[in-house]
């Protein structure tokens, strides 16, 4: 189908608003009927000269609305708008779940950092919660206190004294509904007045929640260290976000030697802070562990920031924070009055899976999993046909390694072209702001959601469609 | 045990954290031994000369770090820190679930609107979980959109439809992880640089989310008719929060007049909204439904909240907004890179509790149920000692009453006196903001979490208590 917009008159509508809105008037109206199919994003975007992102904003709307829907492989269709629009009854239809996720159109998604669905522990922790609707009646049913119910803090302290080496009290350890929700917590408690450095290329949403929260935000290079210390100092930073365990999207790890230069940064001036984002960690695979920044603190300038959505599952929505011992007042004082934002059920459950040492035997499990995945799309990769054109880099730890290609063509049309053969693959370039030096030719290798068959096919795929570019 | 503390030499501690530090050198250094009893509030507060909320403060920052512990009507006593500062294993010891509730401390607690444990369909609720955890393995491990779960919003949709008489679109609807949490997200969506206006009196901790979030509050005063029209445009507010169908804590229902003129007030700039907060309308015990103001609200002004703490569970952490069309584009520009903070099950158990019918049933059920309770209560102060000197307001709607008493005494004195006798309750007086005439003897009959025995219990000490102050 060929379908054709004027962006002439868009008034003040972003372009993707302004595509959303003609895309779903003309599903309102019939133009496009129940069940055609969408062009995909990439020719759609090469029709009307706009950006592909812009073309997958309007979709995500119009998907998150129920007008489109996806099918795996497929691509995009209209929906029977019928069924939303009348609201006579209230229509439950396991189709409307409509939780189809983007992975599902390719042969292999790179570029999600989605934790792998079949390795979910579903029936221990199916166990966990129905143990804990027998065993917590009346718990379950009160509140808990702002930072968390005390039994999770408790055995968060000792996991992360046990496996991070991390001596802190339990009451220093807040609980919140994601690492988002903290960041933002973060901004509550130290003021949206203060510079918050982020490291770029970095993880995107990152900056998004400062802007929504009014804070100003510095986008601070990586040297081959890390996140500049110079660079903190250049733009007046006051809180700087960094994972040293594991940088994304770089992959890089942090040497001892910058550790000890970002805490002495933060020492230098009382409102300094960092943010130590720990997202991964738990899965290095080779080498020895360096220690997190919060580890060697004797400051207490370090507000280490943790999830288990890496290694339980995102749908969990738990992630948690812990504050040096003399932000505990003001947290107090400032943040207490809220409600903590994760079900008591959950909160209890996941204590639960610490406690009686499932989380551990899980990570152990899922590192090995992980790491005959890594291994198997390195060998895949070394015996394929661009196995002479690529290199390897970062690939000690976290879920995701870099790869460079020597290609004779731009990022763009590499990533194009293996879009249109069913592989999603980011460049590192564009996780870049501003205009600074990029990487180029260098792609991100996310395979934790991948299964073996799918790692073989996209390699196999890469490779074929890697050698015809070099000819 | 005496505890005397000096405030003379405080620096820039607030006196609740002087105090906290105070008793916690106490208890860490021993000056103070386990399971001692520490004062009661009241009497703490009177011989340190400083307000019981003070003392209620450090006690309740002790609490969540677990120094002091509180025992149902005995009071609060210190406890073993050995047991809270090893952390040489993980111990998961269920006493420190340290889920105490104030109320358990009190023969009858009026000052809490906590919904009934007793009466959470518990059995029902654990079936749904179990069967969602069934049902669901794949979705529960896929992030829902932003907004929520989709299936839980249509579901929301079609029962605002035919509950509430509001027709919505289902993507009109974001899923949040509490009130506060949603408050929250509209000023992150209409900026922390407009002007927001609460009720005064009225919930404090509304205002707090404001001022956490850096935005300007303006206490707004009450006349007759509610939320004053005249002094929102005084003051300059741009969003206004509201009440109508129950303020709190007043309990008065704006009649449809003064909705109109607020309605009129938004349309009249395009930067003024109004928050409908409709926290409790499912209780409404006698006379007609006044329409919403989102249900009459053409020009798409109105932002509708609800929350499923008082019908559901406060532990549920489920909330939700309906924002007018114009600002969805807004929503999910700014908003939408957030993920839905409310874990997949519980937004998949919620949806189906609601599908499956058993929702309305228990509003039902427990809309007759605070009914009696509120009958009883009613008709146990009316055959008491106080009934000639007592007058019963606002009793048609949500979950809790005012009563006037004719006192010979302060509020405070009569609040102290009754604490004494385990009896919580709150002045409508303390919930004033600023140097505004405060009405008096009216207190806040809060009657959804107690028993049939607690009501008559609670009832017969008043009145004897009141006959007593009388003579």
């Amino acid at each position: 189908m060929m379908l054709t917009y004027s962006f002439a008159d868009i008034g003040s509508d972003s372009l993707y608003e302004h595509l959303y809105k003609c895309i779903k008037n003309d599903i309102i109206s019939r133009k496009i009927k129940p069940g055609e199919k969408l062009p995909s994003k990439r020719s759609f975007a090469k029709n009307l000269g706009i950006s592909v992102i812009t073309v997958e904003n309007a979709y995500d709307q119009l998907i998150s609305e129920g007008y489109v829907y996806s099918i795996a492989k497929k691509g995009f269709f209209v929906s029977d708008i019928n069924s939303i629009t009348s609201k006579k009854k209230i229509v439950v239809n396991h189709e409307n779940l409509a939780m189809t996720s983007d992975e599902e159109r390719y042969v292999a998604d790179f570029s999600s950092n989605r934790t792998n669905i079949k390795q979910f522990p579903f029936t221990v922790w199916a166990k966990i919660l129905r143990e804990c609707l027998l065993d917590y009646q009346e718990e379950l049913l009160i509140n808990t206190p702002s930072g968390g119910a005390l039994v999770l803090r408790k055995a968060i302290a000792g996991y992360l004294k046990e496996f991070r080496d991390l001596d802190v009290d339990f009451e220093q350890i807040i609980v919140g509904a994601g690492t988002e929700y903290l960041y933002g917590q973060i901004v509550q408690l130290l003021g949206n007045d203060k510079v918050y450095g982020v490291e770029n290329p970095g993880f995107p949403k990152m900056s998004k929640v400062y802007e929504a929260s009014s804070a100003e935000v510095k986008h601070i290079f990586l040297d081959s260290d890390g996140i500049s210390v110079a660079e903190l100092e250049r733009e007046g930073v006051q809180v700087a976000c960094t994972s040293p365990s594991h940088q994304f999207p770089t992959g890089k790890i942090t040497p001892i030697s910058r550790r000890y230069e970002l805490l002495g940064w933060a020492s230098k001036k009382d409102d300094r802070y960092i943010i130590e984002d720990d997202y991964d960690s738990e899965f290095r695979m080779t080498g020895k562990m360096i220690p997190t920044l919060k580890s060697i603190d004797v400051n207490e300038k370090v507000i280490y920031m943790n999830t288990f959505s890496k290694t339980i599952s995102n749908t969990v929505r738990i992630s948690y924070m812990v504050l040096p011992k003399h932000l505990m007042d003001l947290y107090y004082k400032k943040l207490s009055f809220y409600s903590c934002p994760v079900p008591s059920i959950i909160q209890l459950a996941v204590a639960r899976f610490i406690s009686e040492g499932y989380f551990e035997k899980h990570i152990n499990r899922m590192r090995n999993f992980y790491k005959k995945q890594r291994d198997l799309l390195i060998e895949e990769i070394n015996k394929s046909e661009m196995a002479q054109h690529a290199k390897i880099k970062e690939a000690d730890a976290g879920l995701h390694f870099i790869i460079y290609l020597n290609l004779n063509c731009s990022d763009e049309e590499f990533v194009g072209k293996m879009e249109r053969k069913g592989i999603r693959i980011c460049a590192l370039s564009e996780y870049y702001q501003g205009d600074m030096p990029k990487s180029e030719h260098e792609f991100l290798m996310n395979y934790s959601s991948l299964s073996e068959e799918q790692i073989k096919e996209a390699v196999m795929i890469m490779g074929k469609g890697f050698s015809l570019l070099k000819k």
